[in-house]
């Protein structure tokens, strides 16, 4: 399978707070190293505010253009938490409150001891035709409406989400990796490099400069789908790596 | 000045890397406190592979919609570092060498005893019509052309080009904000809170559920422009949560 052939995905993180600095996000890493594991290219990721609008026409645009859209954020109880209602507008369905849902909110909140009120039951909304995704940590479930998936925000719960509907993805063949670290500057290593990237036009190469415990180094990485070439790839690039006395460490990711 | 009347700004997050999870973006967090805190509001940021047909695109959609377009990644000697091209490509200019950018490699690399070959001076190279912007780091300098800023992936270069450059921005006003925290759930504030929104329409109120050192709470964040009413609309807040027993904490952002 070519690398153009793969399944895509789009991440849409929803939320002002990530817009305004207030919170680092974690969420996009998680996704975008567990899509990779599993054979789908994560093509792009976007953030955006908490406004009906925008995430109507966003989600719209996105889940043309991608398999799998991943949404994540806005899916509590609060009135800035409007994902549900805008991801119904944007299929054109109704909000509905679903009984499973439903049932499983009055659940945790007897056990809590707190009120099923008005402002919890918003949490068990889900746009008419979605299937629920499971919340083992707060109950409170994400769902899926055809190809788009909506997560909460909280990572440990948008994390559990994911592993608990991941086998509704159909991913390609697993892309694998490489890395050779050469202890030299990357302008040393450009040209025999962008060579290399030519034979190879089947393995992605990219260069990451670092600098640590007061050396100059390069982060080289292959990834491929093919074991043999990405081996034979790898093993010429340390080989010049070699020659530029940058010592390669291998490292299978 | 009301919020749609702001200044409005993208971030473009350049790189692979990203994308498959390798690396953990910070520079969107930073981008969004420092825009924030010069009253640009900070509209929407996307992650984007390096492509050049996918950077053009994205690139002229965003530069069309926004004041200002903020780039990260892709700007190094290698040959996956396709930025400036791309960006030239997008503005249909050409991508020259620039004399004082060219001066300042020179002089790096005399420094660092390097050779100033093809793929350093690859660095050199800034779409025609654009301005240097400093790089105190590592002398390679990002660019502005109109109303682009690119600048490099790495979190300390790119601060740095930000720092240098800032006072080609012009903001609104600054954004002021203050958080209430209440040790209740989420669930327990809703309608209030809903109610003491629809009271402030010039004041934004999120929330944000947490659970830390076995309690549940959540963090209430106020954002507007004018003090007096901010402070009338915390002021409310607090007694809210004082009323539903959460012993509220406020902090001045």
């Amino acid at each position: 399978m070519t690398d153009s052939a793969r399944p895509t995905a789009c991440v849409l993180i929803i939320g002002n707070e990530i817009l305004t600095g207030r919170t680092q996000d974690v969420n996009l890493a998680f996704l975008a190293t567990r899509l990779t594991e599993i054979g789908v290219r994560l093509a792009e990721a976007r953030v955006i505010a908490d406004d009906e609008d925008v995430i109507v026409a966003t989600l719209n645009q996105c889940r043309a253009a991608h398999t799998y859209v991943f949404t994540t954020g806005g899916i509590g109880p609060t009135h800035d938490d409007i994902t549900a209602a805008s991801v119904a507008k944007a299929f054109g369905v109704a909000l509905e409150q679903h009984a499973e849902a439903r049932r499983r909110l009055a659940e945790l909140c007897e056990r809590n001891g707190v009120e099923l009120n008005a402002a919890r039951l918003r949490m068990a909304n889900v746009p008419a035709g979605g299937r629920l995704i499971d919340n083992p940590v707060s109950a409170a479930p994400g769902f899926q409406i055809e190809n788009v998936f909506v997560f909460a925000g909280i990572p440990s719960i948008m994390q559990a989400m994911f592993e608990g509907c991941k086998g509704r993805l159909v991913g390609g063949p697993p892309v694998l990796s490489r890395t050779v670290v050469g202890y030299m500057p990357e302008g040393t290593v450009a040209a025999p490099l962008s060579t290399l990237q030519d034979q190879y036009p089947d393995v992605e190469i990219g260069s990451y400069p670092f600098y640590r415990a007061g050396r100059f180094g390069t982060s080289l990485v292959l990834r491929g789908a093919d074991a043999e070439r990405l081996s034979a790839a790898t093993a010429q690039l340390a080989a010049l790596v070699t020659d530029l006395g940058g010592a390669p460490e291998i490292d299978p990711d």
